[in-house]
């Protein structure tokens, strides 16, 4: 949870870029839709600022993102703070030996891979999606980092659902959020 | 097609770090793997700065990623460049209305869709994935931007595997790549 989330201006402008589609993917859904934020150069670019502040100088050397959001937002971090990327990726779309997580969504259920040999014992990872529901994909991810000796530094989201109690998933790993959605 | 492609000593270093898997995702296709560039910080950010340094100040507004690979790319050439980042999805993932292209891939067929209103008629477009193939994946991408209105700049990729003819099927827009397999 960020401190200054209140405070700071930039987060504003972040929560009025994301565009809230009512019924998808199915009905009584609301969708949290990033892709506006993404049409706005400066809030998509403070978007990432705002998590690289927080992480930069923190000896993360693994930024790992969910497929697809994920990719969007841990690249820019990754490179910013100098760690590598690492794509957790749906079933049969990683070409090397992979380990395995199955995960249950808000609406269904998956699964979720990750390269055997991308993080070595006792790196510091930060796991990247764009937005917490349930938390069965964030602990999906972290259990694979974690089967692979990485140590969970945090979980970073642009967006929280709070009524979801995604939160409490994450085996007491720190989550860090900008924006919620009641 | 770059210039300083042969000559910039970061070219030799992204080449390393793509790893090539035999018969992936079908029997008798080398699948070119970019997760291997990704894991060192390094060769990931060459083969962004590279794309930056071309497309910087070439007043384009609108960079687009094709699913999942190009999400990976495409994001930080466009907060590099001041551009937005337009996410070009398979079918049923975008929220919003969408407009939609049919393409063939190497090994069976698909759907590209974008967000109505995501770019603007006249906008200056890139269109970035990780690697061109028959090229079928790029042109939906354009067609999508153009029926928009939009003008494609050039087509942006890592690698290229020239055998396969990709190119030909740009409609004469430009293709810039970093490294080619034979």
């Amino acid at each position: 949870m960020s401190a200054y989330r209140d405070e700071d201006p930039r987060i504003h402008g972040i929560r009025t870029r994301i565009r809230v589609v009512p019924n998808f993917p199915q009905p009584g859904i609301m969708f949290q839709d990033i892709t506006t934020l993404l049409l706005d150069p400066k809030a998509f670019k403070d978007t990432i600022d705002l998590f690289v502040e927080r992480y930069k100088g923190k000896n993360i050397s693994v930024v790992a993102g969910i497929e697809a959001r994920g990719f969007i937002f841990g690249p820019p971090i990754a490179l910013a703070i100098g760690a590598k990327f690492i794509p957790l990726r749906k079933p049969r779309k990683l070409p090397g030996e992979v380990i395995s997580e199955k995960y249950i969504l808000e609406y269904g259920s998956d699964c979720l891979e990750m390269h055997v040999g991308a993080v070595k014992p006792h790196e510091r990872a930060l796991v990247v999606d764009d937005l917490i529901a349930t938390g069965g994909t964030l602990r999906a991810a972290m259990n694979l980092l974690e089967r692979a000796g990485a140590e969970v530094i945090e979980c970073a989201c642009v967006i929280e659902l709070p009524v979801l109690k995604g939160r409490e998933q994450l085996n007491d790993k720190p989550l860090f959020v900008l924006v919620e959605y009641q």
